[in-house]
């Protein structure tokens, strides 16, 4: 089996939502894209905690088979993110971020992650996505995240990621922003033109868009939740199951592709169900075909018979 | 064949966008849907216009074999809207609505359209939507659209509207604004709960909901477009291929739902294409069928393998 590299952060959040508050909570990209990716292929995490982070949490990510060779213990506190989300639950509003050990991350790939064919660069500077990328040996497909905040500050660093990756995986804000245009086919084309033959645009509780560069476009849905309790870590659950199922696959086409985004949608339903990984944590492959089987019903209809449509016309 | 009847506006609309400006082109809400409608259905109209009405415009819509029994031509001015978009094209700004003939109003149904089976209650006053249902003999499916002005200013009477229709169909401002609520799922089982048996939330480029009072839910994506010209009537094209479709098929149940929201989808991305009428006009059942298959692939994907996935999990 293909083995998933995950660069990133790994958090303590603290936050509120109408549903509840909770302090210093498992959090960060890795974290969620870790457990998410680790249902379907062996998964191998980077990233950095401080003295104070819980073995519990740590415990949790060995539990699911998750190789943590690369988590590094640095002197000093974990990466701290505070924040709330107002009664519409479409946006993340920061209180404080602490780097804390984050500052000074430089990330390391253990011997034992060279080899690594399916990596997912998580939002982080761009000069570490590089870094990493630079060390590995052969990567097979590789998938970019990022934020706002890069494509404000290091526009250029983040570009030459942008060109050596086979996907990037960024929402409708950040792509209006990077591209510089309202039109999301308009920005999709212009990543796509700088390298990258895979882009999937993030719409929150719109749903997905995928574009490749052969021109294909594909459209899914967000499960409709009656109640979201914490959206915190979606984004990053669905890319950690989109590349985790990816690696499983026997081969990478547009119908693996469709097939992986529904599942990372449908594990990102989950996680937004409950705070931190409450709910990720317990999923299994019987929840997740579940869910699958309902996006079927989601978005598939039957064919018109242009025959009879014609027939109709006259 | 069942026979369609829409009642709404007719209107001279003056726009401009970022790709031009147009000075008194046809518009209004049942221009659309009846354009929309007359590709499946037998389709006829109510609706007022003033003496300056171009008889050119009159001819396009007999030319569609629409029958405008219903079209009443009053002494004074046409309905005129006046209004422009912004680069990100997602929203209709008004400059100025003149209701001219409109304002005063009082739609009758001829004779000839008494037996119409499938209705669209297009967007206008509360009362004149009630009031024409009163007249009907029997309708087997009405369609009830809205806006935020009757939202806020005859809330009462537009619940008593909803009370009597089988579908509701709004956008999600509306959804979140009528139902006090900012989620979608919510708000549709809170409408749902007032009596229809279906509601559809339109979401603009982000695609349309249907739910159902039975729990089912289908996410039909917008079809994404390059370029959009002028968004204008986008929502009425979709409300009467929809209606206009369904009424074409043999009995009503889900899966004719979800195809005739596709159908509807793909006459709205042909409207946007151009000015007014001017892309829809010219739409060919032959053009429908290509995009409904574009649709299709964009939309659909296929199950995921559970055996195969248990294994991978091993």
């Amino acid at each position: 089996m293909s083995k998933v590299l995950i660069l990133g952060s790994i958090a303590l959040d603290s936050l509120k939502t109408p549903f509840g508050n909770r302090k210093d909570v498992l959090g960060g990209s890795v974290s969620y894209a870790s457990v998410s990716s680790s249902l379907f292929s062996k998964t191998n995490i980077v990233g950095v905690i401080g003295e104070d982070f819980p073995q519990e949490y740590i415990e949790l990510l060995i539990s699911k088979g998750i190789n943590i060779d690369g988590l590094e213990r640095s002197n000093g506190k974990t990466f701290k993110w505070d924040g709330y989300y107002e009664y519409d639950m479409s946006q993340a509003h920061t209180v404080d971020t602490q780097l804390n050990v984050f500052a000074d991350f430089c990330p390391k790939i253990p011997a034992s992650y060279l080899d690594s064919k399916f990596v997912f660069l998580a939002n982080i500077h761009p000069s570490l996505q590089l870094n990493i990328l630079e060390q590995l040996e052969n990567p097979e497909f590789v998938m970019l995240d990022t934020m706002n905040l890069w494509i404000n500050t290091t526009k250029e660093e983040l570009q030459k990621v942008i060109s050596k990756v086979d996907l990037m995986l960024l929402n409708d804000a950040e792509a209006r922003q990077l591209c510089d245009t309202p039109n999301l086919v308009e920005a999709a084309n212009r990543i796509l033109a700088q390298g990258p033959s895979y882009v999937i645009i993030k719409k929150g509780e719109h749903g997905a868009l995928l574009f490749t560069k052969s021109g294909e476009v594909f459209s899914a849905p967000a499960y409709p939740l009656k109640s979201i309790k914490d959206p915190t870590g979606a984004g990053d659950t669905f890319a950690g199951g989109f590349i985790g199922y990816l690696a499983s696959c026997d081969k990478i086409n547009l119908e693996q592709m469709k097939k992986a985004i529904i599942v990372g949608s449908a594990l990102a339903s989950y996680t937004a169900e409950d705070f931190s990984l409450d709910r990720l944590k317990t999923v299994t492959l019987e929840d997740l075909c579940r869910r699958y089987c309902e996006f079927e019903k989601l978005s598939c209809f039957s064919s018109l018979n242009l025959k009879k449509a014609a027939a109709l016309a006259l």
